[in-house]
């Protein structure tokens, strides 16, 4: 098995020697990651300029690029060899809920999927013990799993771990994604030159967050299981939006 | 009607200015645009630093940071006042099928719904001719219908269109997103300073672009409206991906 | 007379609007400034990347790089024709002392004479009147002005208008820059996501700024106009250092 | 003594790692460098966001800025104690001549002499054999002399060290800055989605680079060590530059 492993916490991270450390047995293990830190980068791609390719003593390449970036050459143009597998991870912190759109973990899986191969984006749902050592025990026991998972079409899964030794884990749960209640309020400063700047506010607390989801499973000590899509289109609001648009002045009619 | 507008080709894009002199007589409007050109720049949300916001004289405002940056800024902190809706665009190219994902228009319009907020999507899909009236003429009698629009929880409007004079347009088409072929090959080069370097290949051709899909309705002359969701949730799979959890090993019961 | 404009304030720079409408009856101006603010941003030059060059309606151009930047590839390849001479600014900060090492609109003056041209730098020492209309009307009599400026090899003239109307100015005066104390400490600050930052302190007080420096002329009302040079070598201590050099051990001669 | 330590190349260059190996006998030394290479990035300094510090496994600090930015939070906020020296380096290719003005690694060296510490800058003229240790030898041997070494106020030294093994030096020179004639022009290039844009031109070739200068002693093989000083008053050309101004019209006297 051929497996590009990536991240968004770039190259340098310990969660991702830590995924590598725990892969390895299983095959021929390529990491290609962003030189830096890309958290909040979701599916990010950079178009404007060429990037570059560094490799470390270590092997590990990363690239001065968005976690899509490394994923997208790694896959499409960096190796004359294929890969069976994309394994994101292991973030330092969880991936959970609406957070997940804004995430560069899930997007370097997504961009795998997008390029043909089943991905796995791994996050550790970290309260200061880093125990990452756990987190990768949870991917390899996936990746070695007999009966082949089939998530369907363009889907990728979404894993968070909890942050304790590999003997507290309560087991594995099949999540949704929850939800957060609204993003807290932007936080003004004033910077030391006197102008006035914005941080982008904290997360909100809870909202959906009751049983069946990604944030109850992992508060219960669970590995939260999540099947997570690309396809953006709403299926079920076609029919409806045809509808609607069926009410909409004809464009050669005038009146606008 | 108080309504927000952004991009993500930035505040000084004729596309913005073209969505602002159509719209302005429906209401009360805002712009809140990065202050440079992000596109591909998807969800990508900036946490590392804090933001600026400049007036201009237009009265438009920019930020140094992405779509959403600006979108939640503006929803978020920015104005005393809430909006009822937000527009992204009108896009200079095309946001079809797959490519949506790394949008930043349609980043922009998420975050808006992500905040509660009704949104819409636009982009011309520009042959040169830059017909940006035309789109902003769509946008507008979209607004002005008075049928209410469900699309259902946390989804938004995808609107594409084709880049000809009003006369010129074939009508609406309520499409699902088609897909692309598999993106080309990185580009490899060498700079002038010797150095190696690879720029993100072209999208891919053709694909899943037969009829029902946005890339055949703009291919026909049609305005292609999209119902896009945020829920990242594959729920088909969820039963399936339960089963499969099942046959993992226990956690407890050792052996890997 | 074919005048380069730049700036480091960004090609929509109130300070740059006003500069080119003080100076173009003077000739042939082509504006080629930074698409975004960057001030502070010395002499960087953007080798990781190709540039892409924007023309604006007003007939401005603006680039995706830094002041240096933008002259170097004005100068160097963006037009047919070369340029008699190169005027920065107008700031909208005084740029006075040692802090004109870190600035970017002096920066963009000394590339210009890097590749051969005379240069001026032109700041407006700015407490919030914005009299940039005065700047400009210096920079026009220096430009006219019918004897020849000669300051030596690898100089340009550091220019800095007190923000004034144009009958409230005292006159001129030719200065030395002058030095500031050591700047304030980095400000420690806590972001909302928990993680503690550093923003560089405060540029620091007084130091040299008696009689004879640019603080002081603008400080008594006058224009300053300092002559600066790029030549980096130290002439004074080439001997001293010589006898120096002449103690350290033979490098053959092992001991180290 | 108590050494600060960074580079321009980043963190993770092994001229960094070489020059702390060779150095860590002499004293206490710490390492603030950036996280990504800046080469190019000349004296810039970060004052639109605050800068992260991040401490590695191997006690090296990176911050996410440029060398000043790193000399500057070192020196002023970073640590209790304060330094007694600034070497920056060993930057893995040549600053000599005008090329210094661009150069990170001078101007990490600077701003420490800024703030008021003696301060080197080294680099390699690297030509593939990366003899780093060499070069590390050459610093620890100035910094162990015996001698003090009086640059003058605001004064740096800049070394460069042929990439040589120790014994094939052939000595030192106490050199001037050279300099190169006219960078090449800017190379034009056509991106992959058919954008026009423009990588910065290579450095010119020659100039001057007679006997006396810093390239002329790196190519006889000698390591080369020119006084650099950061007073940009051109002080020989004050009166004349009286002179001139005496010639201009009064400001008050109209007819501008």
């Amino acid at each position: 098995m051929r497996i590009l492993l990536s991240n968004d916490d770039g190259v340098h991270s310990p969660g991702l020697v830590a995924l590598y450390e725990g892969l390895k047995s299983l095959g021929n293990l390529e990491v290609v990651a962003p030189d830096r830190d890309h958290s909040g980068a979701s599916n990010a791609l950079t178009l404007n300029r060429p990037l570059t390719v560094e490799e470390h003593p270590s092997g590990f390449r990363s690239i001065d690029g968005t976690p899509t970036d490394c994923v997208h050459l790694a896959v499409n143009g960096l190796f004359p060899e294929s890969f069976d597998r994309v394994v994101s991870g292991i973030n330092t912190h969880a991936n959970l809920g609406d957070d997940i759109i804004y995430s560069g973990t899930v997007a370097a899986a997504t961009e795998g999927r997008h390029l043909g191969l089943p991905a796995i984006a791994v996050s550790l749902v970290s309260e200061g013990q880093n125990h990452f050592e756990t987190a990768a025990r949870v991917v390899r026991m996936l990746l070695e799993s007999e009966r082949p998972l089939s998530l369907g079409p363009r889907s990728i899964l979404n894993v968070n771990v909890p942050d304790v030794p590999w003997e507290e884990l309560a087991g594995f749960r099949v999540t949704r994604l929850g939800n957060r209640e609204r993003a807290e309020s932007a936080v003004p400063m004033t910077c030391p030159r006197g102008k006035e700047r914005y941080w982008i506010g904290a997360a909100g607390k809870g909202g959906d967050a009751g049983p069946g989801t990604d944030f109850h499973a992992v508060a219960q000590g669970y590995v939260s299981l999540t099947p997570v899509h690309i396809d953006m289109t709403r299926h079920e609001a076609l029919v409806s939006l045809r509808t609607w648009a069926d009410s909409l002045p004809d464009v050669h009619g005038g009146g606008v």
